[in-house]
């Protein structure tokens, strides 16, 4: 597809909330040796469960490796649509593009540089060749017109409303392995072109020990416009008990685009995890990938959740917060199925169901 | 895509004619060190051109392997669209689907099996196990459901007139190195199932030298029903000189499937062509691949071409017989711009503008 050299901020294209309909969800397939335990087998099962329960909700693509093609296709039901898009990794929500709509039936995409989550200074692999294309690529299968942006960014770090209000989070997209040629100012000014915003909300940090750097993803989003859910704590021994305040501090002394003030959700989270030695050792440690140590906190969240046509995808731990967190967000959208899946192997990873994903609007 | 169980003439599915009006043209691109020369750059051109020309007149895909994704993508025009599709050599005519048509909108495929025009038994090249997996992979992109033929067939060795007939070789379909277990009259009623016809009209042989045991399709065509282009020369020391005399034996003592005599074109050959000694040493060989030594005799051949909605793409090779060839087609398609474009790196890869495209239907 062609390669606009204006933005969507002139061209009348924003980014739709997540919670608007969309025509399908695009993911990619986990096979990193160095990063999955056990040859990538128990990540792989997981991600065919997560694929298998979108696709009961809307259209679900997975890209692939050519190497894994049978595998993934043997493994995946039949109401998933697998084609070849190559990765270095399976986040799709950060090497994917970022979709833009005008409102009038119009689609198009933002392929954004990545450098694989700080590149050579804390990135979390080498290379990240295959992922520069995955955004290509899947504007291409789409249909959809492509912007390129002119820095670094994942869609992990940065929710929309809909309506000219991007949430992020200074720890992510400040940090100077992203684009230290850039001031915040710069920054927002690129964020308000490349996703047609007008207001970004600025959350300090996101969630302790996030291999992202803090992306908002994990941290904080949108249930709806002027509506936010906001991870939590009420134990001032969790590593996020100031956090979860600082966040909160600000949401409750912004507005948005539209000069609403947001009523925020608080959603427990689960306890400190932690990585297993067992879990460590099943991995195969090389010099390309970040270290995966037993022990290492684990920035698990249930904010890492997907909004799918109907659903709410939650990744749940096998903790006694699961229970909770299911009935908040049941509350929260009465009007869609909340359905939990195992999120400790995508976990272990780095991410969860929400980095694994990308929508597409309608 | 769902793979279905019966099979097209239980379904009412059948092979349009290449002549009727298609959605798009699917081709794959070339990489072969060991089979096309200067690291297959001068086949790479030539392909382009072929897309870019086709793509003048109706929407074209490109597959490409993932190493080559870069160097495709800037080698190609815009209007060309590029994805990733592996294949270990560029033949989609031979390793991609047959598009069916059930005359009422749908659209459907035949995976057929394939082992490089021989498996270990004259075959072109070693592996083939990305080929094996083209045609799924287009079927799925092309959201077709598909049908897998229980015998190996390159969709170069058939014709079909879109009504009820098929045109084939006994050469190639009764190679002991395609599917020594099946009599003649199994391949029939094969054919006459996977691609709902009703008559099969053997030809003797192909062309002389082909590679793929005499693929008709560089023997000879439909122009329409009852209308068959053979190839044809006059020149009694021209190994084809027998060839296409049986062939027009056989066409004019048949009657197609609607009871119909057929009209024969004849269509000169160049004279025969052979791989100059700079052209094989320019290959990098090596034990994966066919041997394509200095002054070995090439099956050129103007039958070749390949139809587009408005359009003859007709490879020639830099012979005084190029014009006629042009003419004569200009001749039986008024309707139809012929484009020339250069055939000779096609050639040297063992096939031609036909044996590179694969047409799928409206």
């Amino acid at each position: 597809m062609p390669t606009l050299s204006t933005t969507p901020a002139q061209d009348g294209y924003t980014m739709p909330g997540e919670f608007e309909p969309h025509t399908g969800t695009w993911m990619l397939w986990p096979q990193r040796f160095d990063t999955y335990r056990m040859g990538a087998v128990y990540a792989q099962r997981t991600w065919v469960t997560v694929a298998e329960t979108i696709a009961r909700f809307e259209p679900l693509t997975i890209g692939v490796n050519h190497d894994q093609y049978r595998r993934a296709r043997k493994m995946l039901p039949p109401t998933v649509r697998v084609l070849e898009i190559s990765s270095n990794d399976a986040w799709t929500r950060d090497s994917g593009p970022t979709f833009l709509t005008n409102r009038q039936g119009g689609i198009r995409g933002v392929h954004w540089q990545f450098n694989a989550w700080g590149g050579f200074n804390g990135g979390a692999y080498f290379p990240w060749d295959e992922d520069l294309l995955v955004a290509e690529k899947i504007l291409t299968l789409a249909g959809a017109d492509r912007y390129c942006a002119p820095f670094i960014l994942e869609g992990g770090s940065i929710h929309s409303d809909g309506q000219g209000t991007i949430l992020t989070t200074e720890e992510c997209l400040l940090n100077p392995n992203r684009n230290p040629h850039l001031a915040k100012e710069q920054i927002e000014a690129y964020l308000k072109s490349y996703l047609g915003a007008q207001t970004v909300i600025w959350l300090p940090r996101g969630v302790a020990f996030d291999e992202t750097s803090g992306h908002v993803d994990n941290f904080a989003c949108f249930a709806r416009p002027a509506e936010v859910i906001l991870a939590w704590s009420d134990d001032p021994n969790n590593p996020n008990y100031e956090r979860v305040r600082e966040g909160l501090a600000v949401l409750e002394n912004s507005r948005d685009a539209q000069g609403r003030p947001f009523t925020v959700h608080k959603l427990q989270l689960p306890p400190q995890l932690h990585r297993t030695k067992e879990e460590a050792l099943e991995i195969d440690e090389n010099e390309f990938a970040r270290d995966r140590l037993a022990d290492l906190p684990l920035a698990g969240s249930y904010v890492n959740f997907y909004l799918v046509n109907g659903g709410v995808i939650l990744p749940v731990f096998g903790e006694a917060t699961d229970a909770n967190a299911i009935a908040v967000l049941q509350g929260i959208f009465p009007d869609r199925q909340v359905v939990a899946v195992p999120g400790r192997e995508i976990l272990l990873g780095g991410g969860n169901v929400h980095c694994i994903t990308q929508q597409q609007p309608a």
